[in-house]
């Protein structure tokens, strides 16, 4: 279904996805510097801001010619499709009209046409589509939000910030664009600051227009610049209203973000609560409190006891390798299968589990049956015999030993306590389990009695 | 239970919908208007206006005659009622009066009963009666939420703009009215702003109101224009107070709409977060590592795996139907079923499940039990024997085949790994289900075997 | 446990809950009234409000007497304590200090024993306590808000309305207070407004004050009337801090009151959406596309299909008493069970499951095996003959009827199909139940083979 | 793992706990009175805080040399490092650098390598670095917010009201600096609102540099003190950029809470509502419909009966000493059991459960099959005899007796009904699990017959 036809760029080409990268910061330049030249340079238009408009220009216009020959992913089937007529006849009949649109440079083309370089408003609202490129900015912030290398947070922060940025300072602009182009004399916010505004420097009027504008953004409205014809009215009349909505966008944002942050302190503090309630409701004794609230602390801390959940998401096929590769080597090493086959050691790994265990935790209970032997993949664990409250510690067993084979071999219950020392991972394996695995092939068997004889 | 009894519309008709939008768009206009002549039309009032509003309540007096004719859905039933005598009745006790009252032209009443045309503020107050028809508008956005061609996030701006927007309008219209009928000489906004108001024109008059009233909305407060007597400090006490609701209500929304907006991208990272977290902490080898993100990320891009969910969900006859209507085409033309029975496959059918395997993935590992069988629906899958490390491709199933079946027949463990080439859909059998559906008739089990021995 | 001694007022008592409800109200008046007597009535203090103040007072001290009566329910036992000492240590050892220090005149304490009406500051500072009955309003709030009368919203609304008026109440006197005292001539915000403030009216002086403060707490800030000197401008810093918090606190409690409102209208939207993706990507049937949209429709209209799950939270007993009162009427009147002892319904009854079925989907297909059968509840269920793709009606079955029986007590097929004509409820009765419920007593299983055989 | 060499202070030690708070009370008064001397101190500093800022930075170095005696836990094995090598070079290689970079006291060296007291602007910025502190209030209040003894409502509060107080300040600070310095003559802040200000008392100047702080912070804005040359516009442009983040962050968090705090209430709403929904749709009799809604809010205000599912939670070790402590007690002084070995006893309580039942509620219904017996722990329970609609109470039991076992032990149905009198706790044990303990040893079995022959 994919044919590769010449030359074709795929998406995640590392030099492909610096270009993209490339083109977001002129996307940037561009949305920044042009209303800035629209309201601000029309009477003394800068040459150096000129050319290097031209040559984002070419730059845009090199991306449009490069889109032909990237390809991409098929929503259907979520295959790359590699065919170059599929790539053009997808972009000519999506992007391309507008993208080609935001480029054309219609200043440079009326320059060649009429031969004057000032020209008209019909001009500056066609600058405007180059706005349509902002879309590459939004793909972008998208695809950043997405990607596990950047915190969620600051992504959402960076792109509400952007979007907030780019506001004010259009906003600014097109303020400063209505005083400056007002007809009537002397009534424009720009005169009521300073009737000598055309003499001060460009920078002194820029922050002014930008103060205005971030000082109705933030609804602070001072008062010092305001309103002072209908035009700025109706201006402000719109800019308000989005910013309304603006408003309501980032606090709704920043809402989901700290709800999100706080989640699992949340949680934490929910569980903890309950546990300790019910640890005073029922008076128990300090030292089972503190086994609780200590499972509980570690629950958290521990993020590793969720593994379990993962596993059982994936794929059966998936799930089987993850146990080979992390269960395995650690089997292999115990003494009770040294030189059984492989084969067995696969059958008995599918059904195993790997447990966190917090300190001072009983594995196993004096008494208990035999339902289940551990093999410690890390951590100390002690075998205690306690008689008449009394505890003594008889062995303490470390990574690659195995608990608790006695009582499955032999069919009684266990006879001794066994807690761990410190955390400890522990690989549990139903005495079940064991036994029918054991059945398989009759001479593992033996060599499994043998080892139990032999270490015993 | 239902009764046609002459002409009956029912509201799920086209024509009808197109007569309730027709409504929507005229009580849109009415509340518009209505504010806006009591305020700024009194002196001077607009014939082509006055015309207007009377065609107007000709509409709604036609929507009130219409209503008896419309059937409605009853609540605790669930069927549609076209007993006219119900409609009557279920219309006359609940919103009849209102509508009436909201209709009935009182300054035509008025003029008819005086002679006047200059009517007094208790008309304007009747007048208000006509903010009734609101109900309306509420209910054709409630009923623009549900409809799922309309996007819930733009459904709900353009609902939160129509009710800003409208709040603006009215308090504007209002505060006017306010400093333009105040009895003392001097001492009001209006005449602060512009002692000799009453000489500007209307636009400009209407949006310093507006003005006004958006800039105390948004709370900016420039304060350029501020209460200047008691009468307006009460006005405006009541106004920011709903404003103080208003704004909270849109914020509200807002993040709500960005919650859920968000929703997916936050479960996205969250899993690939635990995925990766998981995949660090075990170090685990890139192979299992790359088919782990790999899945992960499959199952959010590709929604069709909620696709079993969804059907658990319906009851088991639609469940039925939909697993007919998609698995049957595919497993008739599998080879082993060619001549079977109907019924004997839709038994089989019945306990098929369909699964989206991403590229690259193991569906059947060599020396598994047979449990399963597959049939492919589209994808390729590879045959691969591995041996020694060595793994080499034996065959490429594509879709129509079957694959596991061997094993299933034979009773031996899968002698081949089957991994998937390209993103595929299988329909899993579980051999019991097809071992129990051959024993159904002795004649499919003789094709079926025929069939099996024949293609191998 | 309990034991009553003499005269004890239970706190569910409708007198008592009347009384408690007047007791909101005065505190309400209090809260109100309190600091605008201080900061307005200071100079020439009012009569009536002075009578009332002491009114208010004795009801209070009423309601400090009464409490040494009222039962209240222990927190650990749930259970109701009517034994007067052991109230009067509970009140004694929690509120009454507070209780007693809020009710005392400590303006009449002064009047008596100092002889002079007009006192200073301490004494108002005393009268501050009286904000100790608030505690009263919030208990009734959160009251209300637990009582299934009053819709949540309203109720939170009204609280943070409660809230907001005090506030903007408070702080507007006791700005007008500051002012009002301030020693330096001239450089207040009163005088700011109006050099002769102390000739206007007492109303004309209070809207200002709430004018100012309402226009600070909404954060509009206007300008016109603002701190001018420096104890102005540390009440305004801690003024807005304050209102900084609330503000928060009300767009928060909004945003939940939106959330939980749009909830539902969110999960109809999203099941609709999954469901129609769904048929889309596997290009399903109109009639299929119909009965999905249609069942997952119903499922959100008729809340009733909730039922099951939440009979399933109920403790066994409750959910046998409710079997017993829902299914058996309908059961005692289907013919298969006349003259059935009661104690095998009982038993049938404890098993059955009510469904509600939407209109025109089959609940038994041909050729099913006979799991289940279903009693008519309500509705009404069609008889299909279906052969070569032609449906024929045979017959209509309502209300009381059984269906799928013959197959059951045949044990062959369904012979039709069952399709529901309108939204039915059906009780659902797993044949293996019914079997077991026929082995328990051979009479009735006779009498019930007996009805059978004559009613086919 | 663990080495103990010398002197090694635990994190959890109670005494370094104290130095901890008092280091975050020292960090919080740098950050405070910092700023403050750099903007309004220059001029004229004063000794007193001169010293105090010395004493604190030796406190500082004294904990910068304590940390390096201070154990940690390791993330990932979640023990206790004590080995002093391993703590410096964790210490070293974090955030050693900073802490000795924000303790130098460079004003010092300056006043002790130029002999001047008077230092420039390069001196304030490196003094900045002191906020590198304001790291250790973040982790404190982070401990706090997971400190079970605080309300996580108050924590979150304190904390966004430090933030929002020192950005005031800060801010506040800098705006004072700013005029102060601002080389132009007669156009700053200061100037336009008192032409003297440097004349009047340093109070009044930094009140006034708060209210101006806070104005703009809470987006007020009156407007009385706005900037008045471009530096000063280009600082709020800034400060109201982040205090829009600012803003957006309180109400977050706010909103966090709420729905938090509401949580419950919502929850106890939607499920009474749901339950009253029922019981009116299906016309339930009184007496059921207030046992289904005593019931719901019973679950809801005795949060115990969710002691089930924590339980679960835990590992089975955990469970099993939970109840044996909770339930032995009360099973050893049951009649049945007197003489029964401990073995048998915790058999039993392994499998038993502990339910809350309200009052007036049937635990056992006449004639219902013998599955499970009650002990009662607390609370007291009617034996009820029911023939023909007649109730008559025949016993009631109390704390440690047993109800159903005459049922267990004899195979029939329950005699009686019975019915809780008050709120009771019962510990569940079915039937099954009782007879497979008595079974496992002959002598107990023979015990608890006698027992039971005994007693009846």
């Amino acid at each position: 279904q994919t044919h590769e036809k010449g030359f074709i760029i795929t998406p995640m080409d590392s030099r492909y996805r610096c270009w993209e990268s490339l083109m977001v910061i002129m996307v940037a330049y561009s949305a920044w510097v042009c209303p800035f030249e629209i309201a601000f340079m029309r009477s003394n238009p800068n040459t150096t801001l000129y050319i290097t408009d031209n040559v984002v220009d070419i730059f845009f216009a090199a991306d449009i010619f490069l889109t032909f020959f990237v390809a991409y992913i098929d929503a259907t089937t979520q295959l790359l499709v590699r065919d170059r007529r599929k790539i053009a006849i997808r972009y000519l009949s999506t992007w391309f009209i507008m993208d080609v649109a935001s480029t054309i440079p219609f200043d440079l083309l009326a320059l060649l046409l009429t031969g004057k370089h000032q020209v008209g408003v019909s001009y500056s609202v066609l600058g405007m589509l180059r706005f349509w490129r902002l879309r590459r900015v939004k793909q972008f912030f998208t695809r950043l939000e997405k990607d596990m290398r950047f915190s969620y947070f600051w992504v959402r922060c960076a792109r509400l910030l952007f979007v907030t940025l780019l506001t004010v300072h259009c906003a600014g602009c097109l303020y400063y664009l209505l005083a400056d182009r007002y007809p009537h004399q002397g009534d424009t916010w720009l005169r009521t600051m300073n009737p000598n505004y055309k003499e001060t420097s460009l920078v002194i009027r820029y922050i002014a227009a930008l103060y205005w504008s971030i000082t109705t953004m933030t609804t602070v409205g001072y008062g010092d610049l305001h309103a002072v014809n209908t035009l700025e009215m109706v201006f402000i009349i719109f800019y308000m209203l989005f910013n309304l909505g603006l408003t309501a966008y980032i606090i709704g944002n920043m809402t989901n973000l700290v709800v999100e942050g706080t989640r699992r302190t949340m949680e934490f503090r929910n569980s903890i609560e309950a546990a300790s309630n019910f640890v005073c409701r029922n008076h128990l004794p300090p030292r089972l409190k503190d086994q609780i609230l200590a499972y509980m602390c570690l629950r958290f801390r521990a993020e590793s006891l969720n593994q379990q959940e993962l596993i059982e998401q994936l794929p059966k096929t998936i799930c089987k390798s993850i146990r080979h590769h992390l269960f395995l080597p650690t089997v292999e090493k115990v003494y009770l299968f040294k030189g059984v086959t492989r084969e067995i050691l696969l059958l008995l790994v599918a059904d195993m589990k790997a447990e966190y265990i917090p300190p001072r935790e009983d594995v196993i209970m004096q008494n208990e049956s035999p339902d289940e032997l551990y093999i410690i993949v890390s951590g100390e664990v002690e075998m205690l015999e306690s008689e008449m409250e009394n505890e003594q510690t008889v062995w303490t067993f470390k990574s690659g030993d195995m608990i608790g084979e006695v009582g499955a071999f032999c069919c009684r219950p266990q006879s001794y306590t066994y807690r761990t020392k410190t955390l400890s991972q522990l690989l549990k394996i139903r005495t079940s389990n064991l036994i029918e695995a054991m059945k398989t092939r009759q001479e593992d068997n033996i060599i499994m009695i043998k080892n139990f004889l032999q270490h015993h």
